[in-house]
């Protein structure tokens, strides 16, 4: 995720509200769900081609068009126009470089965020963009990919559970929000395990790979905090009620949804401050892990340094050398080294290097 | 702490307003008691049944009904629906990873507020989530475990010392409000003692323990921030009167209130100050420790060194190696290695490494 | 980019209001060329003098005249005459030092803005000021030097591509800062690229390069901000549609290039802070790689040197030197040196050196 | 100053308003000097009893009763309540870890402002609490300990030198204030001093003493920067003429003090950032230092080395070894080893060691 | 500058208003200037008495009169007193500690700023303080010395180039603040040329006096900092026209000023950042380098360092040493230390070492 708009460069020089799709290049058809439902009906089925989605647009049932793949940008463009979407709607739909964010087109919301997805193998946060489009009785939502987070809100509406099928396509859009923003929370506590298990390691002394772990981990936070963010102003904005989209019954919905955009921005914050932190206690460690490894090589360096050169002037072939000679010279010798060793450990031990 | 949404993870999917409890999983009952007051008459009692707490709810007097435990569900169902609470409030109440917050609800006020203590075993800062909900003549509050900081106003209102037996609901609100806060104070006073300590400890030389103690701290500031800086938003926001529960004549407490999350809000940014500060003292202290350290190294290795190697040198055995038959040749060899000694020490003076 | 002002000492002292060029010294001739269009017609020459501009200003199709070349301070003062532009605007045009700005000068809007290039062989991002002023029918666009990145709009206008040949003056304007933005992001995909390069050459140890690179890299960040972070705040006014010449039906076009400049603006943070991570994460490689070597030094320096001192003393010529003439001398002093060798391994292994 | 709250743990679980003492325990008397004073009068005494001063209340002249020592709760009570002060009022008074805050009660003005002293001995800024309540023709203040900074508006007030004896009580806070602030400037003339000291003796190599300098140096801009940042905002608020206390003609006084307030501000944040440079640059002189003792170690090392090993190389004792009966062996030992000596310094040279 | 308010001190406790020059001490005669122009006249000359200056107050010419010199503070007053200043403006003019501000007194504009100046000698950034007071038809300017900024806006009076002698008092001061800025735009450039030179040197390996010019050059940044951003603010309060003494007129050259402000602030900021990746960048230096030092020492010694330990071993008089007597002893010495050598280096080849 450290190259940030890879393949938006090939939009460059095209008019405003040119679809160019920028994302990856696996191809994948698109496919067209829709869930059409009221306090007492409910409909799921496929959709064979764009143009069968237009009923949906009027109908006095809530309907939910779910899009996954954004290749055909063709096939997308006629599913689009039969939502009267602005051009530079369709633009943004398929440009899955946005920043979250939330344009009010007086007719229907234009709101785009971000799905996540820890990927263990690589430790990474990956990241899927997701446009809703919110009209008064329907809303589109755009992946990049089928899978999704939104299995819970499709039973809730299947099974009649809860409160959705009672209420409008505003309270749809919160349910939607509110799954993406739930799994975030199981992202943060992904991380919360891998902060606590790299703080465990620091025990064991340092290692070259816990702290690019550190490094990743920080990465992460940085990328993640561009989805959360912006998240957030979006949210209060709903809450504020600044849309007639937004009904003042699902205020204290969307309050309870900004509240926890809040935590998990918070959160985010957080984790960033911690691994700050741990960074800079691995480098203590490891200045502290040196310091000993020198004083080691400083006490043994210093005390048989003098004694080996002793031993060399003992060594020497002088002729007249008279030590040699004395009866008492080896043990004497001895008794200087000692005496030279000795007194380093104890000028050691006062320095408190022992 | 770090680990902050442990268990959230089992919501996902769940609809808005489900009652999931993430806390821990030592089970404990549920236990009601009610404190039931007025200018002239005091009752307290625990409730055998969730029931039982709806007169309350209608009654003249002046209720405040606290629950311990948040793991039975269902009983706790009963005791909100005898208050008329919304089902987003029931699940704030048992989801225990809330950020401190407010919210009107026009009958009543939500609050969510942290119950701090310092664990001495761990080191820790250990926190236990208080909601309490505020009526215009009853007060809930729900903790997490029996055990708690509002003693002090149980016994003022046992006693009728103080205004607080001919004050509103508000009031109370307040008073459990000042108790947490107060509480507060106690942990920073504790937090200042151990930044004192390892001031203090400082002195005695680089240690590995002294260095996490640093780092855990600081960790602990950053999750107390947590627990305070909404806080003091949320106090602010009753002491502006934004609620017609809270009467004018209480906004003198709530403002006295206010100051003191902001003295404690103060005082958690200037520690983490301090022990910014204290851990870089620790890390230059480690390097001049090194510093000093390398000096010995260097001051015996580059006087030693070449002395051995003239040692060595008389220690060969050529055949024709001249002055090893000099008279003089082994008094000579003490005097050059002498000079070498002298002038090395010279050097090392004029360079202020002595 | 390091001197942000060269230049600029020539006019300290000059009445406000005076025309002195401050960029490169490479003399260029002045060019202008018009691009006249309306929904029906086309038009595109080069302007023989500068009074040949006068009736674009009364025309009432959409006119876009481009100035290339500032040196011919004279030339460019007819010009802007011919438009009535205010001393100040001439002056800030020829002032090649300005941050993006907007200023109302009621009939027409000035605006600067940078268009940036990265250049390769430098690894620098260099930038280019331009000046647009937009009347009620007409723009003008001041460029330092030929060759730019609107050759798109110059298509679509050409070619009836769009919807630019029948809207206003002001979407023209839109048109070219879109095409200023767009290119932005070329610039920030580029410094990806960079940034990924240097994370992955991180694995291989450090280099004095690397390093450099980092440095290089975050100062063209701090550079680039400068370009960017004003300029969002330029579009964010324009949005709000505080001027007339941006009609309403515009401003869903500035919405969407307000979008654009902020996440410019956004990842430009995001790489500050990747680069910051990076510069970290060097030196706690280098440190980490420091530290491993000094514990070979170490290993190998506190293993030989006492065994070195042991070899030196059974090289001492001492008459009376006894275990020299013990019988399993020699033998004696290998197993003595190989236990010496052998505890150190093992010390060294439990202090996890090894 | 580390610790902020100490004592303040016996306040909890006390009703709201409750009068506890949390400063020095040293028992000293409480005692009340009034002034009492108008254009032509003046009048200066001991008050006997806390009761003498309610005539002060309602007299048409200013009164300005000083009180010195906050530990007879019972007398200062009595003081209070002949001004009718609000409880929650001489509860702050007493509790002397106040952060600066300004409180309008209607009738009077409750201001909380530290008077700092720079001691000497232990290098650190002590703080003293003064609470100040504003009324119409009155002001109280209180103090810990006896001596003040207050001398100057005494002396003023005693021989009708400047305005003060024309001008309301609003002028006298304003006095007072004046003199708390302009005492501040000295405090960082001071720090001024000790930074500029600092600064010199980093030329003459690091020492340990410095660093910790440093630290205090920093730490005490923290925690004066905690008296200063309220202060300044709280002085802002009176120039605003937010209270009819403080009349329109005090505006422009109370303006100069708010700027003052800010220089002082300013001042600290820019110790603090200068403090910050002198951190780094002592930790960057220290390796530089270290840098330089490692490269004589390498020089010596690496030169005497290899020659130390062919020293020994022929002072080993092989029966066969041919050099050591060449005639002119030993005059080419020494060739050899001249060839690496300068060989390893021309390496040495050339990577710009020496 | 990093006492900041050396001499302040002798202020403590005298009144609000009262005169005290505490700049340097060099005694300095005051000198006035007066400039009379109108669109048809100019006169200039010295003033006798400082009461001469009266009949400038009502002329209806306009009227610049500059100061040179604060110390003889009675003859200051005197002006002031001549064009009925506040007693606060003259102590403010005298104390040359101002942060830059801007205070309206109904009858005029209080302005400070400070004009800059780079000392190549110390390489500092030194600071007058510059007080302006604009009356409807007058201008005052203060200076602490002789010499200025200001001979290009008297060259334009003189020769009445330019509008200035057809536009009002506040053209004048706009005029004198532009000539001010100006100046700040030629240090900025000289700051540049520093860091660049700085930025060169450091390929030439790091060096002690490097480090403190960086030091040096961030401290004056920060000081540089404290003239520029309230000047920034005081303009932009200015350029509202939020006073009656700028015409509306007049708000376009304050735009374009303000615009200025901006520049120099943004530049100071960006200096700032890019000084600290300097120093960054110095010290990465610095670590690089003692990594290369350490490599060569831990190379040459872990490879001879046995090797010696093998000659010694030789070198030892045991009696029975049977390697001594074999014939291809030596041979076989040096074959294996040929082959400890070639191992140690294939290991730290393999390492990345070389």
């Amino acid at each position: 995720m450290v190259q940030m708009f890879r393949g938006r460069q090939e939009k460059i020089g095209a008019a405003p509200g040119t679809m160019v799709y920028v994302g990856q290049d696996r191809p994948q058809p698109v496919t067209v769900t829709v869930i059409d439902y009221g306090p007492e009906r409910f409909e799921e089925r496929e959709l064979p081609t764009p143009e069968d989605a237009t009923p949906y647009r009027e109908s006095t049932s809530i309907s939910w068009l779910n899009v996954d793949g954004l290749q055909d940008v063709d096939y997308l463009r006629r599913v689009c126009e039969a939502f009267h979407l602005h051009p530079l709607v369709q633009e943004d739909i398929v440009n899955t470089h946005q920043r979250p964010k939330l344009e009010d087109y007086e007719d229907y919301l234009y709101l785009v965020c971000h799905m996540l997805t820890f990927n263990e193998a690589t430790q990474r946060v990956e990241s899927e963009q997701v446009s809703l489009v919110v009209g008064p009785r329907w809303v589109l939502s755009f992946q990049e990919q089928g899978g999704d987070v939104f299995d819970g809100v499709r039973e809730r509406i299947r099974h009649g559970k809860g409160r959705v099928r009672h209420l409008s396509a505003g309270y749809l859009a919160y349910a939607l929000l509110d799954a993406v923003v739930d799994n975030y929370f199981a992202i943060i506590e992904r991380i919360g395990e891998l902060v606590e298990g790299i703080e465990e390691g620091l025990l064991d002394g340092p290692q070259d790979s816990r702290l690019s772990s550190i490094h990743e981990l920080k990465r992460e936070m940085i990328l993640m905090r561009r989805a959360v963010w912006p998240l957030r102003e979006l949210v209060g904005g709903l809450q504020r009620g600044e849309s007639y989209l937004v009904q003042p019954d699902l205020q204290v919905y969307f309050r309870d949804l900004h509240d926890h955009t809040i935590q998990v921005a918070d959160a985010v914050e957080s984790y960033r401050d911690i691994l700050s932190g741990l960074q800079d206690l691995y480098l203590s460690t490891l200045s502290n892990h040196m310091n000993e490894v020198m004083k080691v090589l400083t006490i043994v360096g210093t005390i048989f340094i003098p004694m080996t050169f002793l031993a060399g002037v003992y060594g020497m072939n002088f002729r007249y050398l008279p030590e040699l000679g004395w009866k008492w010279g080896y043990l004497g010798f001895w008794l200087v080294i000692l005496a030279i060793g000795g007194g380093m450990l104890a000028f050691f031990r006062r320095r408190g290097w022992l």
